[in-house]
């Protein structure tokens, strides 16, 4: 899946990413973000990690797939960071340079979820690579939808054909969800919690909600 | 490629790499450094970077593809170091544990020529890495196989279907050249460098001095 772009608009380029278990509702946040983001005539590229290049996408397939059982986390989080560096340099340092929106799905909290976390590396070792590869570049908003392990993982059973993190155990989601809920109340500005097991409006409530100070700002100056 | 064991020994395991410029003579330097170990009856372990597990040949193929022409040098340097921390924790760590001597075809001097010294990266962006990647592990001894950069490239224009780095320009190689000769000043004790341009005896002649005092390191004491 490569970057899809929207419209227009005369607010501050912004760098929104979206976070989640697997099952959390991620897509359908994302298609109403674009919605959001589409009625307030804001141009925006639309990406996901690991992937948004070619390159990018050739290391996600890397990452998701079973043959590589045996991955060391640190060679799993340097793939990750390696499709990111790429990501970085080709389309979201551009496109936030170029004034456009940046949303994202996943970005570095997810390798401190998961890796530092899941695979017990440690949220120091993720922040060296973090500083390395974006220096200072941090989202301006993310929005971790938030559902019980149980809950996200009964929502794929159905899906058939699981990757490798897919794949793993409901004690690693629990590691991963356990960073992600941390790292809310350590940041909480910028990373906000959506209660994501409840209805859709309600969802969509509360991620309206945690965008309208951006989307509002600048709106006033035109 | 994956890697390849050779007989046993009691001297202490060393990691040995060899490095040096495409055509500087690495692969018969290779076969003349297994022959040496074998008629020393020590047990070593043939391998090469990038490569040497399946995730690291499967990164290796990323890293030489044409289709990847705008890799960023960032994003190289990180899949260079995924491949690594998987051939660490997968084959050479594992190997040394044991009592195994590890002969590895390139190593981390490399990512210091290519990408710090080629990609203009710098020394401390890839000394971070290696400190992240290898904390205190590195080669007890390296063998730089020196030829101007003119005589390499001579060599293998012959070979065509140049990759991704082979097809790269001489001003390229010499600032690769340039921070393996600076590594040799810098670490003469381990890297020594091997005048490469001159006959098959003579760089064998080298290739075994600059080895010698770890050859018959513990051999008295059986």
């Amino acid at each position: 899946m490569g970057p899809t772009t929207i419209t227009n608009a005369t607010r501050p380029a912004r760098f929104i990413t979206v976070e989640g278990i697997e099952g959390a509702g991620k897509t359908s946040c994302l298609d109403y973000l674009a919605k959001l983001l589409r009625n307030q005539a804001i141009e925006a590229v639309l990406t996901r990690e690991p992937g948004g290049t070619s390159l990018g996408e050739a290391v996600r397939a890397l990452l998701l797939d079973h043959r590589f059982r045996g991955m060391a986390g640190d060679a799993e989080t340097l793939l990750v960071f390696a499709a990111r560096a790429q990501h970085l340099a080709e389309v979201i340092r551009p496109a936030l340079a170029a004034g456009q929106w940046v949303v994202c799905d996943r970005f570095t909290d997810a390798t401190y979820a998961y890796q530092g976390g899941g695979r017990a590396l440690g949220a120091t070792r993720v922040g060296l690579l973090e500083h390395w590869a974006q220096s200072e570049l941090r989202p301006d908003r993310t929005l971790y939808l938030d559902v019980p392990v149980t809950v996200g993982l009964g929502r794929i059973a159905s899906r058939g054909n699981l990757d490798r993190f897919e794949s793993e155990r409901q004690a690693f989601f629990e590691r991963v969800r356990c960073v992600y809920l941390e790292r809310c109340r350590a940041e909480p500005q910028r990373m906000r919690r959506i209660e994501a097991d409840g209805s859709r409006e309600a969802v969509h409530t509360q991620i309206a909600a945690a965008l309208a100070d951006l989307l509002n700002d600048g709106v006033e100056t035109r």
